[in-house]
């Protein structure tokens, strides 16, 4: 089976909105991108840290789900990174009321050497300089390298943020974001700028308005799909990604046509990520709910003019 | 030929943007809705009023592109309906500088007989009174009728608006304004709400970020194209509606697998109408240019996924 190597946080997280509050449950960005990537046929290898207060729970739910964990490092006297945030009633902006890095604050990742061939890197929201480790550890260039960053590293570590993208095929990364690192407003010009950067494939994530991706004079729009309610956005970026890094690791193809796909994959994973707390709806989708929102997707989109 | 009748404002605009400023210059929702649908092989005839100060040059002008004026009364001692309005930076926001009513101010519509049986009419963004009588007027119920309206006519009408809207088939009002009009956040939840209060079809415009079209339980999407640079936003909405209307009423076809298309042609012609300031770029439009475009929306949206 083809290989995927995420690098990501795995965490407690603690979440309210509207609909609700949650105490400490399963949360993480390489936890989401985990959860969606292996919705296809592919190993999916994690690499991250935990504290000793991690429920061996969690990491048998991973496995059940055909996730490896070896490369996620159990530090005993550590505690886990412990992420809570409020979503406001609009469901698209939230405040952090808790960030603590704890055990994250001296991750150095470890790739297992079972990875260390995988063909696809998705290098999780994490400092460039862990992002960079990842790279330097493979036996050799993967088929594909994925990074998502955001604005905090954009603030506090430029230079290494450039230094990585330079190694990268594919960023995923918000509008705001795309607008800051480029300093140009239309996405468009900030997609051009982008890809001098290193990245060829340039994906741009507009939340409710769904993503566009660029690839030079290429570009693909994929819509978010309209929901009568979002119970908790939390992990729908980072399912997103998954879901567009599983489709082409499983494909092994890389090109623009089906990284469209791919993308329309990722789409409709998160538009499942939001119906429940966390990760609460990844752990249950059935290969049918796919199946019936990908044909969802395919007549909000897909219409019929004939150019002649 | 099939006809196509638009009641709506025939105007003078003054716009400023980030790349300019105009003097008085041709604008108007009637005018931007003609000139869009006059791109299909129709008869569209405008509704509106004018003033004595309003130049036969811009009559003419319409007359070339083959829209019939016979409806625009000209009040010889008024004065036109004047806007004029500035663009922030980010294009999405502007701030009204001047609203001169004038002979806007007593309008009352007249349908000329040649447009009583008109298959299809638009009813422009106007008190809800005087879109109604335009319906009065008909000789027939039209095959379908489409309305705008906005948020004004909300707080200051909303019976009246309740009313017209009965006698509705077609709604299009921005992703603000179907919040206000349904009290429904999601805009899935609104289009049911607003289906309610009559139109069976819902057009929730959100600018730079598409649009949806809602059906009791269908549903599609068409992304505005994304732009390296947008020169002026006025009067993209109302092309948005020209093109849907005029694709509808060339094909006289109103089921949903064809208002597809005459979404996309709709934002394909709004695409066009930003390039420029005012109708300018509507007035020199090439069927070459909207063929190509028309290939660009295609590769941006469709994609190739078998679902077996």
């Amino acid at each position: 089976m083809n290989k995927l190597l995420v690098v990501g946080t795995v965490a407690f997280d603690s979440i309210e909105t509207p609909f609700g509050k949650t105490g400490k449950i399963l949360g993480g960005s390489g936890t989401f991108v985990g959860l969606a990537a292996n919705q296809f046929n592919i190993e999916t290898g994690i690499v991250s840290v935990v504290g000793g207060d991690f429920p061996q729970d969690y990491l048998d739910l991973m496995n059940t789900k055909g996730i490896n964990t070896d490369g996620i490092e159990v530090v005993k006297k550590g505690k886990t990174f412990f992420w809570s945030g409020k979503y406001h009633n609009d469901m698209n902006t939230r405040d952090t009321l808790v960030t603590e890095l704890n055990v994250l604050a001296d991750f150095e990742p470890v790739v297992p050497d079972s990875f260390k061939d995988a063909s696809i890197v998705m290098l999780g929201n994490l400092h460039p300089l862990t992002q960079a480790s990842v790279l330097d550890q493979m036996n050799q260039r993967p088929k594909l390298v994925v990074l998502d960053t955001m604005n905090f590293w954009m603030d506090s570590a430029l230079n290494d943020l450039h230094n990585v993208l330079k190694r990268v095929d594919v960023i995923t990364i918000n509008d705001e974001e795309a607008r800051q690192l480029s300093g140009e407003y239309a996405l468009v010009n900030a997609a051009k700028k982008i890809h001098e950067m290193g990245p060829k494939y340039v994906v741009i994530k507009k939340g409710e308005h769904g993503a566009l991706l660029f690839n030079e004079e290429k570009m693909f729009y994929a819509p978010a799909l309209p929901l009568a309610s979002v119970f908790d956005p939390t992990g729908a970026g980072d399912t997103f990604a998954g879901g567009f890094c599983g489709y082409l690791t499983q494909s092994e193809d890389i090109s623009f046509k089906n990284m469209k796909s791919a993308i329309i994959y990722g789409s409709c994973l998160a538009s499942f990520c939001v119906e429940k707390f966390g990760t609460q709806r990844m752990e249950q989708i059935e290969q049918e709910e796919i199946k019936n929102r990908l044909q969802a997707f395919k007549e909000l989109t897909q219409f019929d003019i004939e150019l002649t």
